[in-house]
């Protein structure tokens, strides 16, 4: 299956900077390249596009995400993006897009500190991308992959939950 | 969703034991109980049917294998196999059931030294049965989820390929 | 070897806040007590004495921590500190305790996201203990296990370095 | 401080081959490189003597060893060893060198499946080496650093235990 992997950054992603005391968004894949390396059926285009909190990621950022998605010839895709702003990202992709099969994920706990969450979430993604699924746009958490429009951050829990 | 995991055990779910300086397969699951964990919007059935390495299992452990199948209320199957037999298995639940949705998956690494590929590997499993799929039975490793008759295990290099 | 081991809190102990994004300083153990686990030759007393960032430790803090000491019976002890303050409480020990062989330590990176640094900071001031050494304050990071008077945190560069 | 580090392979570095299933005792030193590159107040040597399970060491490997300590220049030593064997290694060293300070370690459990007691154990020799201690061979394990002679494993408990 070939297959496009857009990284937007997010928690995903984050490092911890041991000078600072904080969590970065690093400019690397390494979080996604240890899941990727196990991935041997695959054929994967892999494009960095933000490194960003999504919390930071602005209208301008998500224009660059559908030209990014406008001009994969993949039609199969799936966005690393921050948890906090990923339903405004998917919203605006679906007023743009319609011919793709398209999914979200992300995770809570960096993969750096534990890879379980990560690499769910990730794959999640990449099993749906195997069945015969419709074009459409898709998050893939917590063990759910629905229509962007029928799950949910739930602030308090930090989980995703389908509505 | 609704869905019932059976763990035969293999070598996702393997331990180092200290004293002997062997790789154990326990009777306890905790490598899937920490998927497990984060799956808030599933809701899991868990059986742990065998702790064995694949290359013990008989056939008479095969015909107990698709009793609990048959007995299975989900039609949602996600069956952890060790990755030796993995197929002589498959063949064994196609011979007798037909209604169902049913993924075989494992690792070549297991979870308690790295959890990346044990994870995705159960994870696509979980990703495929969100989509509208048919009833089979499917092996999931290594980012494919196909049917059990179009994936072998290489083993001179250790990966499942889709054929 | 007898040993009391009073954990004051610091990025040694902090753990990933999944909810808030943050790492927290908690009031557990978990990370010390993975490493006492193993120190099967050692009778070692745990006091849990503050859960703090470093630089949230006020003076009413040292002296509560001086007062800890002073009531040890134990006259090898271990104290579990974050960096950006330990020199401040290593002299204010300095001054009040003579009597004691007393190790400062504590960890750049979280045991909770990577476990050497952590692991091998605590364990010089084990392995110092075991030597016949001198009553004294001293830290011990970074591979080094000196006076307090003769090593400083560079915090350019996130390292304790002898002087 | 200077320090000569002669690794001869053991469980410390065991690492997990996926193709056949087993931990074997690789060339490389990533493990010990691991705690290495944390310890920024050592100047340290670092010598791959042996790759090899501390039960296929043989008398000529240990004629090996005791020729590679007598040209070091340094006189601190760490030696990582299997640990079945780490007894009768310390013993030929005693009958040839007496003019050094020389600890062997090593790990129950594999640096690569679990950081802590391989990397406390390494460390215990490290903290040990920074007090003023005598010349002598010792065995860093467990919590403890004594003479070779004052500490056994148990091998039912999978422990080193001071006698």
């Amino acid at each position: 299956m070939k297959l496009t992997v857009i990284n937007t950054g997010g928690t995903f992603n984050k490092v911890y900077n041991p000078i600072s005391g904080e969590l970065d968004v690093p400019t690397h894949n390494l979080a996604l390249q240890k899941i990727l390396d196990v991935t041997y059926n695959l054929d994967i285009e892999l494009i960095t596009l933000l490194s960003k909190d999504s919390l930071d990621i602005t209208e301008n950022d998500r224009q660059t995400l559908v030209q990014c998605i406008q001009n994969c010839s993949n039609e199969n895709i799936v966005i690393i993006h921050g948890t906090d702003t990923m339903h405004l990202s998917a919203e605006c992709i679906a007023q743009h897009i319609g011919n793709k099969k398209i999914i979200l994920t992300g995770a809570m706990i960096p993969m750096s500190i534990d890879e379980t969450e990560a690499t769910m979430n990730f794959s999640l993604a990449l099993g749906f991308l195997n069945a015969p699924i419709q074009n459409g746009i898709y998050i893939a958490m917590h063990g759910a992959v629905v229509s962007y429009k029928n799950i949910a951050k739930n602030k308090e829990q930090g989980k995703f939950l389908v509505q």
